[in-house]
This record gives structure tokens, C-alpha cells and sequence, in this order.
């Protein structure tokens, strides 16, 4: 692995948490990265008006995201436009898996905002027996095959386009609202709510709201995926990542910040964890 | 009381925690009120440039300070200019009481920063029997005896020359740099490091690294008094109030925020947690 792909502190997301983290680690002049396939909160990026992030009164969402990511890029972090897919702890480093690379880091601040909790039925039985977070990875087994994919983002859009060029049939259910006319066979817009994921030891059907849809694969896209599929064995605290006051995990080396620890899911609570978990995370590092 | 004179939430401490807690608060539509003796902040207001709070670059610590308490003020709490001393729990509210006033309230979010906990020896045992953290609340019993005043703060030169027109001596020990040409007898300006108070049941003397001074009384002012005089019976963790995840204390409708709940000392852990503490007092003020 290049030099250039092994850092100090690989920072998942680049919210509010993920960009405080990420300040504070390079002012403290650590190798940081931050992998962030959105562009920056799309979330917070929404938000109207923001008045209650101290020191900045009555500022868009988005206003704020350029302040944000303004002050941070200014100290020059790796920012890797890769959505981590999996997170492999080593000896004394960790691996991150995206869907082109490889890189390594030896600590890990999870920032990746609202965990998902509500997984569909059969979800968590089928994942990897049909069921995907990601099409660039998995795609290339349904070759020929009929898919459907359930999407909560826009970004998901790039991920149907391939499938598309690949599949037989594409089943498209946007869980949001947009323009979907530029989209062409093989792939079929559906305005249908998903319900549950079926087969036996491996994917058959779709249930929705409207019909049972015939495929061979689901690909689910969200905001965030289920952390336990980022990083298995993580322990949670109901719906979120168990933290304790330092925003260290059960797993040594693991730090979470922002709305994956719990709510209040408010900016000044993320970029507070944010801080504190990068501090708890060089504290880790120089005790390695 | 006066209706005016009671309110939602006691925030005690105008730093960022809680003037963070303060603008959420008044942004919730709550009625609150900041206890902030202090200039907003004399630390940080030293502060030459701070770097590291999200989206407000190279600034310096009286800068954001002014931009901290501008957006706060916008939001209108109160803001008492007077120091409490003491909080007592009542049903369902608190009273706090400050040198000069009461007042009530239902919840109590503190944030008094960095606590106090290189207490003298002595200090504890003859707290109330001549030590003291006040001269305007204390400074009347002693009329015409002889007083030591230890200083780690400026704002103790008030109250200095408030002992000076009732005592007959005044021995002060500024722990820190000024120019003190002013102080006229009976006010003395002594170079020394306090290093016991003694007295057998009452303070009888003050022993510094120089001499033993014979006096009656001890005032210590510091810019944090200890919290253990503030709220007898709060419950510390080490050196620091301990605080759940909610930033609840071990008394209940008593919150804790910023650098009295422990390291890191930064900005962005102090507004985060004001901010969720004061969102648990709300939730604490909606059940009672």
C-alpha cells in the first residue's frame, strides 16, 4: 500500500463531527482522511435556517457547510470521495475497504450521522446473499439478473445507471422526491414502499406495499448503513454506538462522534464529539 | 419573590457552555437566566487565537467571545451580573442565592468552568469559620479584625477595597500580575504563596511561604469557587462533576456543561455539551 494511502486517523463522514474531528487532527498535525462520498451533510445542507450554532447566528444549512468545510480544507486533510464499505481491525491499525481502494488508518472516528435501525424485514438474514449496500462492489453478480433497488439518496442515481447496463431488469423505488424521467430501460421506476426482503438462503422476491417483485438481488441505499455492517462486533447502546465521556467504543481504537451516538442530533453536540473523539483518538495513537 | 426573578433554567457560568446552553434555551422559548459575575469568560477572552471552533477561522479569544455573547444577547436572557454562592434544592425548584439577591428556578445547568480542587489546607474544615468566598455576603463579621485576601482574579480587587473600609488590616496576596499601586492601607500587597490556613475551630492564621500572618479570616477568590460549596452533595468524578451522556448530574434537575466536567478544555466540547444539557433540562422542566 502507498505511503499516501496510510494515515493516523480515518475519519468515516464528513459532517459536522466528522469536519471537527478532522480540524482539530490536522492543527495537531496528525495524517488524517476523511471519507466523505456526500457532499458534506447533505442533510445539514437542507436545513433552512440554523440559529443555535454558537458564534454563527441565522445561517443556512448550507451557509454553514461552507464555513464548515472552508475552515477545514484550509488545513488540508486527505479527503477521499469513497464511501467506506468495511472497516477490518489489524494489529495496532485498522483497514478500510471502499468500493476502489484500500487504505489504512490507525484509529477510526465513526462519524456517519443517523444510524439506520429500521432494516426490513429479512434484511439483516440476506445481507450478502442478495442483499447490498453497494452496487459498484456487488453489481457484477447479477450480471443478466433482475434487481431492485431501494434507494434514500440521490447518490444512489449512479449506482442504478450501472446496474442498469449490467442487469436484466432494474426495479427502482425512490424513498425520495425527484425527477426520475431521464431513467431508461432496463430500469423501472416504481413509487412503491418496500416491506420485506424474501428467500430461503438467498434473495427471491421483494415484498412492497403494491406487489411482490421477482429478483435475484436488493440493493439498499441509505444515507448510512447499518454500522454493524461497517464494522461488526461494534457494541450499541440500543440504536446507536455505545460511547463512553472520552467517545471511545468497545473497541479499542474506535471513536464515534456525532448522530450515530445518540440524539441530540444537533450540530454543536456533533462538533463537540467530534473534537473530543479526535483528542481521545491521538491520546490512543500515542500510546501505541 | 418576583415573578422576574424566576425562571426556567439557572445557567451558572457566561462561557461557552453556557452561553451555548443560553441561546438553546431561548431559542426553545424558555425563560432563562445566565449568572455570570465575570466578563464572559476572562480565560478565553486571554485566548490569542483560537483555531479550532468550526467555522469561525483565526480568530481571537475576545473576538469569538464578542461573536459568542452578540448572538447570544440577540436572543435576550437574563443576564445577572452576580455571583452565586450557593444553591439549595427545593420541591420541584431551586433557590440560588448571590451576595446581593434570590432567586428561583426550576432547572440548573452548571458550567462555572475549570473547578477548583487545590483546595489549601485547612480550607475545607474552616470553611464558615473564617474562610470565605465572599466579602460582600461574609465581609461584615469581620469589622474592625484583620483579614487575608487571596486572589487568583481581578475582580477580587472590588471586594478588597470594600475589607478595606471595615477591617483593620488587610493583608492581600494577588496570585497574579498587576499593577496594585492604588491599594491604600489598610490593605498591605504581599508577595507570597499561601500555603495553610490554621486555626483551631475559627481561623487564626495564615501561613504563606514567607511569614505567618495573625489574622481572623480568609477570603480565597478564585474564578470558580469549589463546586462542593456551591451544591453540597453533588457528586464528583475525580476532580470533575460527574455527568451521564445527557450531561444529568447525581441530583436530579442539576446539569453540568464545559470545563466542569472535564478535560478536554476546548471551546466545541464546552457548546456541544451546554447545548445538550440544557435540551436535558428542558426534557427534565416538560415532566415535572
Amino acid at each position: 500500500m502507498a505511503e499516501d494511502d496510510k494515515f493516523d486517523i480515518a475519519i468515516i463522514g464528513g459532517g459536522p463531527a466528522g469536519l471537527s474531528a478532522a480540524l482539530t487532527g490536522r492543527i495537531r498535525n496528525k495524517k488524517i482522511a476523511v471519507f466523505e462520498h456526500l457532499d458534506f451533510s447533505e442533510k445539514l445542507q437542507k436545513a433552512h435556517l440554523v440559529d443555535n450554532y454558537l458564534g454563527l447566528p441565522e445561517v443556512s444549512g448550507k451557509g454553514l457547510m461552507q464555513h464548515f468545510s472552508g475552515h477545514v480544507l484550509a488545513h488540508k486533510p486527505r479527503i477521499v470521495k469513497e464511501k467506506v464499505m468495511n472497516v477490518f481491525p489489524g494489529e495496532n491499525m485498522f483497514t478500510l475497504l471502499t468500493p476502489k481502494a484500500t487504505y489504512e488508518a490507525k484509529a477510526i472516528i465513526i462519524a456517519t450521522g443517523v444510524v439506520s435501525t429500521l432494516l426490513f424485514e429479512g434484511e439483516r438474514d440476506l445481507l450478502g446473499r442478495g442483499v447490498s449496500y453497494c452496487a459498484t462492489c456487488d453489481g457484477r453478480m447479477f450480471e443478466g439478473k433482475d434487481v431492485a433497488v431501494i434507494s434514500y439518496t440521490a447518490e444512489g442515481e449512479n449506482e442504478i445507471e450501472f446496474l442498469g447496463e449490467l442487469c436484466r431488469s432494474v426495479y427502482f423505488l425512490p424513498q425520495y422526491k425527484a425527477d426520475f424521467s431521464r431513467m431508461r430501460a432496463p430500469v423501472k421506476v416504481l413509487a412503491a414502499k418496500p416491506k420485506a426482503i424474501v428467500g430461503d438462503g438467498q434473495v427471491e422476491k421483494l415484498v412492497t406495499d403494491q406487489e411482490e417483485l421477482k429478483v435475484h438481488g436488493v440493493f439498499i441505499m441509505r444515507q448510512s448503513d447499518p454500522v454493524e455492517n461497517l464494522l461488526p462486533g461494534l457494541e450499541l447502546d440500543g440504536e446507536v454506538i455505545k460511547v463512553n465521556r472520552d467517545l471511545s467504543t468497545s473497541i479499542p481504537g474506535v471513536f464515534a462522534a456525532g448522530d450515530c451516538t445518540g440524539k441530540p442530533w444537533q450540530i454543536a453536540k456533533a462538533t463537540g464529539e467530534g473534537l473530543v473523539a479526535v483528542l481521545s483518538a491521538i491520546t490512543y495513537i500515542d500510546k501505541l
